[in-house]
């Protein structure tokens, strides 16, 4: 069983993680390791982690370790983190995108301890360990990106995850960033867009529950999505091409000649496109 | 105080008015108007209505008549109910457009009764009268447009929707044509190509919370959503002209030397627009 766990980067993703940790385990210590004393006493002091270190000192005692910052920080953590535990100790992330991480760190290896990627699919757009949920990741998925780790830390980072409550699909990287590209980084996309072209042209008063749903992950940090997007460019550009084709029909059929049959096309390929993710997993 | 109500088309909108009506007013009479003897006696048997009936004779005892069937029909089912009542009754609809609908009755005006059109601003992508909800209209917003009614007539209408815990907005026809055409309707058509796009195209097992908040309201039913999208057309594709370019300058800003510097801009406006349709209702 795990012992101590150590949590890279403290934010809702990292603090969410250590309050599933003790909630689930609450023998274990978590140690978390960040750039800000203060808020690294706050979280301390808010129970989710045992210690707070602005160094790596502390690494040596962990089994297992959780790099959750930005993803354009991420393979430069790692390598930090990892080089400070012992051999036995393995290092997942919890990144947005995982090619170029992966790619960066089999370019550059980590020291040491064992890298196996991970991206748990949860999320909001919220931010800060102060709306960490010990329940973010219960019944969620997680990806994790086997690649060229020894199976026995592949299996400890699968059952790191499992442990906190996640669904783990084992993926490549690359397989991994073209479904992300569609699943969340065009809805973040096209709800930006969204919520930018209403803003300035309608009186949101006369705004409800499906502007409500359908631009909620608009309020996400612009500089997060910005390097998400960044790090997994070809494919988000496909996703938006393929998005952006599927919006001229429908202007050209709701313009035309075709009596709205391509938009009727459309509304049923979407329903049933929301009708199969809900039955995956009994959402509603 | 009103003491008989009339729904015409006892769905998931119609049976909510009746759901709140006797949930707010418990003595007052509903009376459920519809096509289908069976659903009129089911939706009895649940306790929505009093009593059901397939034609109009019992609506001479009504003091107000709401018309909650599809966009398409409500023009003539307004003029049905309304010369089956007393002059003194008000005959509102939940619409979710109103330019066609008003046109229409002004072009041949129902008898005895008032018109005064009306959208509550609340839905489900579910439907029928089995998924109502008294508090479907509690907080939210529903436009009333007075036209040429008498001002008396107009603020029994108001009365009658506030009773239902709405907040009501008065705007004319097309005001609220062109509002909700950014609001509500691009909304519904961008959640149904987003669903379309990424559902042939990405495993959905790696969607989450995002993928379904954005795509929640394509689950609505395509037919209502055509006869909403054919009775709006102008304003719903000046809309999607509006998304469609800003979508076209994100693929150009991550496709081309900006250094993304479009695209955080759009991320920036998406994140503000989307913060003042939280502080408006305290929505989160």
């Amino acid at each position: 069983m795990t012992r101590t766990v150590g949590i890279v980067g403290v934010g809702l993703i990292g603090g969410s993680v250590a309050a599933a940790v003790k909630s689930r385990e609450p023998s274990t210590r978590v140690v978390g390791f960040g750039r800000d004393a203060a808020r690294l006493e706050a979280c301390r002091s808010a129970g989710l982690i045992d210690e707070g270190r602005t160094d790596f000192g502390g690494a040596e005692d962990l089994d297992v370790a959780v790099v959750a910052t930005p993803v354009d920080r991420i393979a430069a953590d790692v390598r930090s983190v990892a080089a400070a535990c012992r051999d036995a100790a393995v290092v997942t992330d919890a990144g947005s995108v995982k090619a170029s991480i992966v790619a960066d760190l089999e370019a550059d290896p980590p020291e040491r301890a064992t890298f196996v990627g991970a991206h748990p699919l949860a999320g909001s757009a919220k931010q800060g360990f102060e709306h960490a949920e010990a329940d973010l990741f219960d019944g969620r998925p997680c990806v994790v990106t086997p690649g060229a780790a020894p199976r026995e830390a592949v299996d400890r980072v699968v059952t790191f995850w499992r442990g906190l409550g996640a669904d783990v699909v084992e993926l490549d990287p690359q397989g991994h960033d073209e479904a992300l590209a569609f699943t969340s980084h065009l809805p973040h996309l096209v709800a930006a867009a969204l919520a930018a072209t209403a803003g300035p042209r309608a009186d949101l008063r006369l705004a409800s529950t499906g502007f409500g749903d359908t631009t909620r992950i608009a309020g996400g940090d612009p500089a997060l999505w910005l390097e998400i997007v960044r790090s997994n460019r070809d494919a988000v550009i496909d996703a938006l091409h393929a998005f952006h084709d599927h919006c001229g029909r429908v202007i050209a059929s709701i313009d035309g000649e075709d009596d709205l049959a391509g938009l009727a096309a459309l509304l049923e390929e979407g329903r049933s496109a929301r009708r199969a993710f809900e039955s995956l997993a009994g959402r509603r």
